[in-house]
């Protein structure tokens, strides 16, 4: 194996997926990560596109971080967020630096130097451990301290949602689409109005491409 | 709150508290992690060592990470060492990347900015991430990753065991060693006979101070 994948079952890390088999063929592996995410559809659809793209997959559980930022620990009470604008409470500032460590550590094991995130600093993320200057700093300390050389790739890091709908037309993978999960409310077919959604549907309409999963509305 | 110590127990770590209430009087707190060590002895006597501080104590259960290098992920078939002049096949390489992680994550969720470690460069360690370019490089990456300034302080990096003994004496606090727990057999009294033990013995012995901990055989 050449490359490992963090195969998260959105739109992103789909299109990391492909890009990566089609830079490295028969040479990619996947991880997701169950991080206390509100919807474990995300982790069966993940499971579902590597078997489309003919890859191995793993789940790795990283649960206990979701209770770092609000455990017995803090002395804030923190508000519970249920809103679908916002980010669920179980979000944890600077996830990336364990998922990127996770997997590097693992990569180490399995003598594979090449990470792929789908992280973007383009559309609406705004999330600090999704730039540019924090995954080239990463990649550096992961480096240094299992000292062994790790790359980590990020195809769309400067990627509209659009581009990225036509960089995954371009590598000829479009239907891998039909299986990722982006949807907040956790539906399939997704719900057609929450804001990962309509971002979504905005993306492919700029690409001029449909959208292969169901909506309810849209 | 200004800093937050890693406390695990060891000689070392116990020296770092020192130092850090030393630098910032009642404004210190510690952490301590379970990451699947053979001897849970060492999180006991942090405790212990927290009390006589003064200072708050928590744990955090990381031992997911023991399972990273070791487990089905991984094809190679990796031999049991169960010496006890070898590290124990717990160790996770990088495993500082997630100490130094999670104390980030916690630090910025208490409004704490100064972290303490007492990795050290000098003795027989020889891990890659306990060395100054590792660690300088990693306090970029947290404080990249959660927009947040972090600063690690390892007061002990370039010290010899001798001198760490000595920098204990001149905070006063050699008392607090008695607490602290080395012996890689888990055992207290100290077997004294251990690699641990012997290049703790002979730190004491250079310093010309006396161990406070008892010993089986020294």
């Amino acid at each position: 194996m050449k490359a490992l994948v963090l195969l998260s079952g959105g739109q992103d890390s789909t299109t990391c997926l492909a890009q990566a088999c089609d830079d490295f063929p028969n040479e990619v592996t996947t991880l997701a990560f169950n991080y206390g995410q509100r919807h474990t559809i995300e982790l069966e659809q993940a499971k579902k596109i590597a078997a489309l793209a003919n890859v191995p997959f793993h789940i790795i559980d990283l649960s206990y971080i979701a209770t770092l930022s609000q455990n017995a620990l803090t002395s804030h009470t923190i508000p519970i967020e249920s809103s679908s604008e916002t980010l669920p409470n179980t979000f944890v500032p600077g996830r990336n630096i364990f998922f990127l460590s996770t997997a590097a550590v693992i990569a180490k094991e399995k003598e594979i130097s090449i990470l792929y995130t789908g992280v973007c600093e383009t559309d609406y993320s705004g999330y600090p451990d999704c730039r540019h200057d924090f995954i080239k700093s990463l990649e550096t300390t992961v480096s240094l301290g299992l000292d062994y050389p790790i790359t980590i790739k990020t195809p769309l890091m400067n990627l509209t949602k659009a581009e990225t709908v036509l960089l995954m037309k371009s590598l000829g993978k479009l239907d891998w689409y039909k299986e990722s999960h982006t949807c907040y409310e956790g539906k399939r077919p997704a719900c057609g109005t929450c804001p990962a959604c309509l971002l979504r549907l905005q993306g492919f309409k700029k690409a001029n491409i449909i959208d292969p999963i169901k909506y309810i509305k849209n």
